[in-house]
């Protein structure tokens, strides 16, 4: 055998800076692509499995850059509200009450959802992550965890969860794991500039990733400028902070001066256009920020301010913000929108060796899309029907380092009636306790 | 019998001034509603067809108020580019060489993608209106049909279209049709102010609606502001044109006397978020619309510029560039937005004591919508999971006029593969033209 899975007569977009393969397959033998290129060169080729694919097309799984998955939980249940008082009034008063068993429950059902639309890699901040690794294990997908550390709720737990953070790092670093372990500190706002300072120094020290919130309120931007007469930006510069190892979520209150602190420093961003426009936080200047050569990825944010985890209909709301907020219809354009939620989502997550496009050696990540729709139909261009007209019930099929996850929606690992049926009870229990 | 078609066991959202109905029950009988409220009132009702709709949630068919359905057919053919210049050099070309059967087609093609994702009337302004009909009725869905009228193609076939629709309107005018028909004035810059007061007195002699664009290209406001020294709204007002037999689509560049004017006229509005975004064309003033009193419907605009039909996709992004536009994130709330695409939509179109809601008397226009999926759990709010976490695909089964088009996703009346396959022809064939 040449291959164990054979994909065939599907059209590739392998964003790895090739354009539209129109007649492709794709070959992947234990973990990774072996082939991926035209259908004519493969024509020859056996494999243990092979996919006729014909009427599809295939993407590199679908990367989402920030998320707080287990707040699947929360989807729907505080709408409408200011961020304070969303914040205030429900999200934290419930989330108090969160044990790890539902930090498992919500992340199944998270990894569900990405899964059948799609995502196969997500970069995530909350409690308890390593539950959040369970469920990403039991789903088979790939996840990029990062403990939230915030000084606010209490300090020696920050502490204590910095530590435990080395040690979950160790246990999954491991070869041909698909979890990787970032460290999470929340934002400037909840965490002291000492305490940050402790965090790039174990960054360091064990080469590990940080995912921080950055510059999202105009409200807690307003305020840190006020006390510190700096920037959030500004301070985190100041204490040595930021580096190419700096996942910034959001980025939306920015002066000139911070945007060009964060390419100096090759700070990477993730864009939640969905979750900004939701709860009215602004819009983050992301032309203003590619022309200075940063790295974007976008992400959904939590389910409780988008309110799904979709990064099909989150590419059309991202291009869509863009245009209108820079009232240019040229910007964003559908290629690179699907380049900002594969390969360079990738890119901001580190993960640009493994993931993120589909060619030769790299992690057999692949999402299979099903042309054969009404809304789908007629295709002039395949960029353009994926990021302004899929959503993720048309993703077909779902492979993830090599194993196919998903075929013809119907997802092999996971039962998904018990999991629905269990976030269910579990959301009613917590509304209770 | 009781009923011909009884759907059991769902939650109802009836859209009429009531609440959720968490165990209700629909009753109908022919064309109408006969009952729609709690299951307990219903259970011992028979009927021809029993469904149960368990795990699902009834509402009102959508309406979508603004679309050119045949251009399905353009699709994805010029993105991410201006609006001159995607008019001038993709947009008008094409629409050179269209035949009627091309029209035919691209809009069976619509028909079908708008009952798949639950649009149950929709109010449509293009060329060859009569072969829109046509798909209307093959497809057994609502249309509100508007002749374009376009003095700038040809004063002559302005004229002539002007008076075919007033047979067009006689010809389908009758008892249960399912077709309305409008004059399709379109806009203040392509017809002469005397064609205008043409369209107003024939508007008046036969009763019919109209349908026009207003205000949605700055540039155009701009010029007609140099040219008359009067705004858009102006100069229809002082020709006595504005009624509230007037759908215009769009109202993005008004003032504040403009917006009184509309009020005071009672004008209606179909808001068209995604194209507006699309092409950067600035964004409707809702909130403040909505506080004058002025009733707004929501649309897709032609799938060209959106690039799909989904009106559940639609509401969610007509509700996030709301909040973002007004920076708060309490404005075009759930159920608001609902409102906006069922029973505000019917009173944009005059069709408010026929369609729009769920209630005893009205035609029987239904979707339901499945609940048991990743992205619609849980359930914590009905309003928001259909608004915000809902995509057409969630679309179960649409009953319209009282007959049950698609039960669980399969469209009875329609061959999907066919009309699909046409359509990538025609398509084809267009460009070749």
């Amino acid at each position: 055998m040449d291959a164990d899975i054979l994909i065939k007569g599907c059209m590739i977009l392998p964003m790895d800076g090739r354009g539209v393969i129109e007649d492709g397959a794709i070959a992947i033998e234990d973990h990774l692509i072996t082939y991926a290129g035209p259908g004519k060169r493969a024509s020859k080729m056996k494999a243990e499995k092979t996919i006729d694919a014909t009427g599809m097309v295939a993407t590199p799984g679908l990367i989402n850059c920030h998320t707080h998955l287990a707040m699947t939980l929360f989807r729907g249940i505080a709408e409408d509200q200011p961020l304070d008082k969303w914040l205030a009034e429900t999200i934290w008063p419930l989330e108090a009450k969160l044990k790890p068993s539902d930090i498992y429950c919500g992340s199944l059902l998270g990894c569900l959802e990405m899964m059948k639309s799609g995502t196969t890699c997500f970069a995530d901040m909350y409690f308890h992550e390593e539950k959040v690794a369970e469920a990403v294990q039991k789903a088979g997908i790939r996840g990029v965890l990062a403990p939230g550390l915030l000084e606010t709720l209490s300090k020696d737990l920050a502490e204590e969860t910095l530590k435990q953070t080395i040690q979950f790092a160790k246990r999954y670093h491991q070869p041909n794991s698909t979890i990787t372990i970032q460290l999470g500190p929340h934002a400037v706002y909840t965490c002291s500039l000492d305490f940050l300072k402790k965090v790039r120094e174990t960054a360091n020290r064990h080469t590990l990733g940080v995912h921080i919130h950055l510059a999202e309120s105009e409200e807690m931007a307003k305020q840190i400028k006020k006390k510190h007469n700096q920037t959030e930006t500004q301070l985190l510069d100041a204490i040595g902070f930021l580096g190419p190892d700096v996942l910034a979520a959001h980025c939306i209150h920015l002066n000139r001066e911070d945007m060009r602190t964060l390419a100096q420093n090759d700070v990477k961003i993730a864009y939640n256009p969905v979750a900004n426009m939701k709860l009215a936080q602004g819009t983050a200047k992301i032309p203003d920020l590619q022309r200075l050569g940063i790295t974007i990825g976008l992400g959904t944010d939590g389910p409780a301010s988008n309110n799904t985890l979709d990064m099909l209909q989150n590419m059309k709301i991202a291009a869509l913000l863009q245009k209108a907020y820079c009232k240019d219809p040229t910007v964003l354009p559908a290629r690179a929108m699907l380049e900002m939620a594969t390969i360079g989502a990738a890119k901001a997550l580190g993960l640009e060796e493994t993931i993120g496009s589909l060619e030769q050696g790299k992690k057999a990540d692949i999402v299979l899309i099903d042309l054969k729709k009404p809304h789908l139909t007629p295709l002039h261009n395949p960029y353009a029907s994926i990021v302004y007209s899929a959503n993720g019930s048309d993703v077909h099929s779902v492979i993830v380092n090599g194993t196919m996850l998903m075929e013809n929606r119907e997802v092999k690992a996971l039962n998904e009636e018990e999991i629905m049926e269990k976030a269910r009870e579990t959301a009613s229990n917590l509304l209770k306790r």
